[in-house]
């Protein structure tokens, strides 16, 4: 297996670097370990680093002046600060020094960043931001209890065209990342019907209906969507960001409802120490942002936004899901999709 | 209180046409009651009713010799069936025979007959078609559990223009009918900076913001919805039908997960015995749709659609809230702040 190597943004996440260079410290230490560059602050993760243990051989740092923060406007940051972390981590990428990145940044950020450095794969017109989401029934031999959805905000107003190379992109990433082998893709609609949605879904359809792609079942609706009954749901990034936003939303309600119960009655409180270890579940399952990172497909190298509140481990699932990607070249399997769909 | 006539269109439901003549008989009886006019197969509504108490002088039958059923496409069958019971129901409005219109009928058949035979309203370009839906916070001083939503299925592609519309119309609603003097209203987005979204909610944002036609409280997140942040969200047809569904969907998914952990464990069945109340109280919750109508907004005349499984308590409260919103003089309320941003 050759030698990889993985551009880390370590700045900008909810808790600072800790939790980057903790992570590819860790990471550093096992055979499987692709080379990291941790891209920041120089004398910071210098610091950092050296409270833990490491494989000095595998770790690098770029110093970055600057990064942006949750709270800056992605465009403005990029104007007003040239050298931050997440547009050097890029332009690794561009210079072919690294083979993928792994950003906990303003999300933002990153989507710029890969768009202005990175580039797009030929054939893709339009990047989008993939996010795993946990539904009632499980994905594929491995019962992956995750669906992917995709776009969830990288693409506001996603065309025709946009919605077949998203489909092609989530098939491709749920094949190789998930190890699904046929992944079920659905349109996401406002009815089943073929004929049902914008002119740009019913087209979509249609060329997903012909030209067999992927594995194609037609539009959903959102009954369909917490259920699961697709392992990719396809859609623009307005309704896919309102949609994920939803989730957490609901995720959060659950959890505060379980809360007010707790308080309320004896009864009820029994009822929900008898449950504690199925609540447990239920708030592991609700945390589930914690755990993959979301990948930006379409571009010529991978690219992956773990959750601003990511925890070490959250980080390092994000750098092993990068490589696994470079390593199963997910890009040349998209390449592969896209061309099927240009000759048919 | 001068007399009203509410049209029912008794046809169509899940049920049959049972229900509604239960419920139409049952509010005969009451003094506050409107006259009544049920639409339907005259022989079948005339065996009915004389299965159950009513006051004879209240209720009139309107024969109709066919209905729009869920299965059939709308637009085919009101070229197929030119009699139908919601295509003469719509009519009796069109012809001030009735003063609103109540159906639990195919969703698309209720907007079609209501957009070519009841009509808009002056200076409503496009019908929208509200749902009620349960959230963590209550609103208004009567703490009502459910906030409002609109467009969920009438107007697929909204501008700006038709957005600003469904603003003042769900905020006339809520004031009148939930009776929530001030209700908070909200753009649903894919963040909460007015530069946020389409052009059109961005321009929606601009005139609702300087008009202050309503309670604008600016842009809000899916993660909105669930909680209740606003008592009034507006947004496109599309989005709102997937929204809508979503939530039915996450209603299915709790109570299939209950389901489950009920077979799975002791502790937990022990547990959930403990919650039963609690359980209880989310099925009502998560039945919600069985508690109201969904008002047609934009309509010269009050329409209301009911949910197809309507019991006969459902459409009995449909047939009230008809009625309430004729009385409270609705669509008067909608001209006012249609003038107030025509004239800003």
């Amino acid at each position: 297996m050759s030698q990889l190597t993985i551009a880390v943004d370590a700045m900008g996440a909810d808790a600072g670097p800790g939790p980057a260079v903790r992570a590819a410290a860790a990471l550093s230490r096992s055979d499987q370990s692709p080379n990291l560059i941790l891209v920041g602050r120089g004398e910071e993760l210098k610091a950092l680093l050296a409270e833990v243990e490491h494989d000095a051989a595998k770790i690098e740092l770029h110093h970055a002046p600057d990064y942006i923060s949750m709270q800056d406007k992605p465009a403005e940051a990029f104007e007003a600060k040239p050298e931050t972390s997440i547009a050097l981590a890029a332009k690794l990428l561009a210079a072919d020094r690294a083979d993928a990145l792994v950003s906990a940044g303003n999300t933002g950020g990153v989507l710029l960043a890969g768009a202005r450095h990175v580039g797009r794969l030929e054939g893709v017109k339009r990047a989008a931001l993939a996010a795993v989401y946990p539904t009632e029934r499980p994905h594929g031999d491995k019962r992956d209890p995750f669906a992917l959805m995709l776009d969830v905000g990288a693409t506001v107003d996603a065309g025709a065209e946009e919605l077949v190379t998203f489909a092609i992109m989530g098939s491709a990433y749920a094949s190789l990342i998930s190890e699904n082998p046929s992944p079920k893709v659905a349109l996401l609609s406002n009815g089943a019907e073929p004929y049902k949605g914008s002119a740009a879904i019913i087209e979509a359809h249609r060329v997903l209906r012909e030209s067999g792609v992927v594995n194609f079942i037609g539009n959903l609706e959102g009954v369909d969507i917490p259920k699961g009954t697709a392992d990719v749901i396809v859609t623009g990034g307005f309704v896919g960001n309102v949609v994920l936003k939803m989730l957490e939303g609901v995720s959060e309600t659950v959890r505060d409802l379980a809360r007010y119960a707790y308080r309320r009655r004896l009864a009820w409180k029994l009822g929900l120490w008898m449950l504690a270890s199925g609540i447990r579940r239920l708030k592991e399952f609700t945390d589930w942002q914690q755990y993959g990172g979301a990948p930006i497909l379409g571009l010529s190298k991978v690219c992956i936004k773990a959750h601003g509140r990511s925890s070490e481990r959250a980080i390092g699932n994000a750098i092993k899901v990068a490589t696994k990607a470079v390593r199963s070249d997910l890009n040349g399997a998209i390449r592969e999709g896209l061309n099927v769909v240009k000759q048919g």
